[in-house]
């Protein structure tokens, strides 16, 4: 097989679909308002859905409010030729961008439209997951969490919208059932792999002009909110050495953060303060209490202990230096997930067949491909975002990262669809040998 | 003259007042909530008035609300013997302490009682002023700034409450006329000079163990809100070395901010970050924009404008070195206040007297005296709080300190009262001599 041509993408329907999709919940700003289980999402769901069986596909929900869209090969059936999944998700944060999420699902669409085109002895389906952004339940990812018992229907019933709505009864009153995934989570476990594409949300491969990212790890946040207390006081009366601000002791608690996030960034650590609150804060009072929330992820559970620990030294130091009380809080503590080997190896394959430039790389962000990794080998590439912006409406993608993404997901669907069992075994006999020779 | 004994301080009789007035706006947690020309401070004007008519004094309320208490003296109306001014307020911030303010009016009503006992040749008047905390309309001491012209009627339009009324409709409400003080301006200009006892509102007399502070100056705010901007990126997908973080940038600032405090606090410098707000923040963004409310004090101009162009050079190098935007607003740039040295010295002359135990200070709060000071000849004096603890519910002064400004103020107000005009002209002309002869 060649690169994929222009001419063989489609893009004039692709693009219609895209921005028909894109239109749904769009704000008079050009952001995207289409929340997890709201309105704005379940309407791209249904467009989607009839999308879907205009091309000739299958489609339902599952009891998590998944969109699955199924496109049925040759020997569909066959445990000789299990079925490859695709999937991303459509909800978008409160006046997000286009791409994020959207992107994934239109690519994996069209690829599977493609299909078409070539012989297909494997099924396909597209996992739509629900609800991957945590903006509406303060929970991220609910769709692919429920499909890998991460959640129960139980567990979403305390997470609360706004309105008072919660996850649990959202998906009810669309008709879903959370906790009735048996046969779905076994179709996944039976299935050949999982393949997740995503906009990068970071400036790693717009910067080094790179076409897309390989994803071995996805990063696992440590998330906490770090108390600072000190003693409110009087901004003219208190003389500066009888002072126990706690804003001062933050700053050097949040420049601590930053320096360790630098120190092991080659451990793959980034590290972040996001919020600080000075607590009662005004003009003419020394804080006497700060939040803040700090977010260190990395791909490695011992380093992030190490960064934390070394954050705990330093707090400790702070502390007694200033005569201040730091109290550290553990919000979230997850697991970061190694993906796996082979699939990344299918996509590594095809870009090198379709000329396409790429990085093996760590996303600090949290995807579905995540919890489906907990199920079946799993595979999640990039495509740049222009600046690295997301999650905000500024958020863009060239058209040409956009045609290398699809023409990468074809690609590699068809190579797959293609595959043949026997030639399967034989390599992975060859690989046996060879890794037992190498240990003789 | 001796020291005036805890007997003659008709203690008991204090005690009462004080405590019936503190009760006024009291809230279920024992903080005081009685803001400028609301219902509970009004309550409490009325009550005073009624204890000084009782007292056999004279009452009337200014075009500001100001609360004028006088007590004739047998010289009232002789330009030799022109009468003495005592001043304090009665507001409180939201869920303040009982000692603000009130102190300093109970003290100089109850020194002005204790006069039945001891000659009074000169009149004394001792005005409540209105409105000395900012926390209503964001705007402090309204009564003295009215007086001494440094706000008008219509200038009060422009603040106000978070209700919607504005200090000048507050003030017409109770029957006020704020430009209507040409008589009281007049009087004050007139008079032998003005006395103000507060609490201290910070640590230093309470460190110290001393008595009573004398203020020489009171220290003017320059104020800031400075805007950092960087760029807002995903925490987990954004690398170290990526970033435009506006809050480590601010962090930074913050350091720099007490750092220089630090380094100028022996030319009577404090310099404090009162508020740090990261602008939609999120545990999972990295701050793209952070605002901080800077407050810069000091008695000198030119050591302040010294510390503010220090300050400027360090937010240019942050902003160069880190990729920023650093822009700084002027939010107030007031003038230090030098207080009079005579009026000092009678402050001195009768804690040497009364073996009270003294220094001579800077104000870094501002009081009520800043703009009488602008009238005629004026000193602030200060006794020590618990802790330097104020603006709090746990704001406490121990009754030794109570009485021993009582003391002070009744035993400056009697010598005040009793001296001869003669002996001030001789004493005035022996100074003038004296620097003569130094000069030739």
């Amino acid at each position: 097989m060649r690169r994929v041509s222009l001419q063989q993408l489609n893009w004039e329907q692709y693009q219609a679909d895209f921005n028909a999709l894109a239109a749904i919940g769009q704000n008079a700003e050009g952001g995207m308002d289409r929340l997890g289980y709201g309105e704005a999402d379940q309407a791209a769901h249904k467009l989607l859905a009839d999308m879907a069986v205009e091309a000739g596909f299958e489609v339902k929900w599952d009891g998590a409010g998944n969109l699955w869209i199924t496109r049925r090969g040759e020997e569909d059936g066959n445990p000789d030729f299990p079925p490859i999944l695709l999937g991303s998700h459509m909800d978008t944060v409160p006046n997000g961008g286009k791409y994020d999420g959207l992107l994934g699902v239109m690519t994996a669409f069209h690829a599977m439209r493609l299909l078409d085109r070539v012989p297909q002895r494997r099924t396909v389906t597209l996992i739509v997951f629900r609800c991957e952004e945590s903006s509406r339940f303060n929970c991220a990812t609910i769709g692919s969490k429920l499909l890998a018992e991460q959640l129960t229907g139980e567990m979403l019933k305390r997470y609360v919208d706004k309105d008072g709505i919660s996850a649990y009864d959202a998906i009810r009153e669309l008709g879903g059932s959370p906790d009735n995934l048996y046969l779905e989570r076994q179709y996944i476990k039976d299935s050949f792999g999982f393949i997740e594409m995503h906009i990068e949300q970071g400036p790693v491969l717009n910067d080094r002009r790179t076409d897309i990212g390989i994803v071995s790890h996805i990063a696992a946040p440590h998330r906490f909110r770090i108390t600072v207390e000190g003693a409110a006081a009087h901004s003219g009366a208190c003389p500066m050495d009888a002072r126990q601000d706690a804003l001062t002791g933050a700053a050097e608690i949040i420049l601590a953060v930053e320096r360790l996030g630098r120190q092991y960034a080659e451990k793959r650590i980034v590290a972040t303060v996001g919020k600080c609150d000075v607590v009662n804060g005004a003009m003419n009072i020394v804080p006497g209490k700060v939040e803040l929330y700090v977010d260190i992820r990395g791909i490695d559970r011992e380093v992030i202990s190490e960064v934390v620990t070394k954050l705990h030294q330093e707090m400790s130091a702070i502390a007694s230096s200033r005569n201040l009380r730091i109290d550290p809080a553990i919000l979230s503590q997850e697991t970061p997930v190694k993906l796996d080997d082979d699939m990344a190896e299918f996509l590594v394959e095809q870009c090198l067949k379709n000329m396409l430039t790429f990085l093996h790389m760590t996303s600090g962000a949290g995807h579905d491909t995540m919890y489906m990794a907990k199920l079946t080998r799993s595979a999640l590439f990039f495509v740049p975002c222009e600046k690295g912006i997301s999650h905000n409406k500024e958020e863009a993608v060239a058209d040409d990262a956009v045609q290398n993404g699809l023409r990468l997901m074809f690609s590699t669907l068809v190579r797959i669809c293609t595959l043949d069992p026997q030639e399967e075994r034989e390599k992975a006999e060859m690989d046996r040998m060879l890794l037992e020779e190498a240990y003789q």
